[in-house]
């Protein structure tokens, strides 16, 4: 729908602050901004039917981390004294994706 | 966001039930859905901040309505027992914006 000259492009074009399509398997919504929104009110108004959200960014967040780097230096770095639930690179290999996955699953459900 | 190969679309495809992508401008969201979502839950969720909604489609709604017709069989039909603000093709011509807008104007604002 982000694409030169479809209908919700040109409509963006246009000057709309919000646009959205819909049918009866999909919904989309672009909407322009005045600051980068945080990934709690993402959550909240977005994603609040969704059981597990995975956010790639958002390093300045408190949550807890999945941290892809393979040197103690990056992983130190991308912690940011957060909880840490994997590290990826150093300790899972980048196709682990069970052992990752089983380390989600603990920390959701328990 | 929605093309073949991006990240968003890569988590799409991989099965994420909602998609979403953040910046300090633009926020957009791709949500799986099971059913059409109505207009005024489109309305409620996503365009609360909005003070006007043009809607394309929609021909069930209740909502006051512009009509693109020439025929008034057409006219007529599309106008389903709704109020109509403007009829495009016979009456406007399709070029009039500052008329359509002034009758667009004169409903939200008086």
């Amino acid at each position: 729908m982000d694409i030169e000259g479809k209908d919700t492009w040109k409509y963006a074009n246009a000057g709309a602050d919000t646009v959205a399509i819909s049918s009866s398997v999909k919904f989309a919504v672009i909407k322009r901004v005045e600051r980068e929104i945080t990934i709690d009110e993402i959550c909240a108004r977005y994603f609040e039917d969704i059981d597990i959200v995975l956010a790639d960014g958002f390093t300045l967040s408190d949550k807890p981390r999945i941290i892809v780097a393979d040197s103690s230096e990056d992983i130190e770095s991308f912690k940011r004294g957060c909880e840490v639930l994997a590290v990826v690179g150093n300790g899972f290999g980048l196709d682990e994706v069970e052992g990752i996955v089983g380390k989600i699953r603990l920390k959701v459900m328990g």
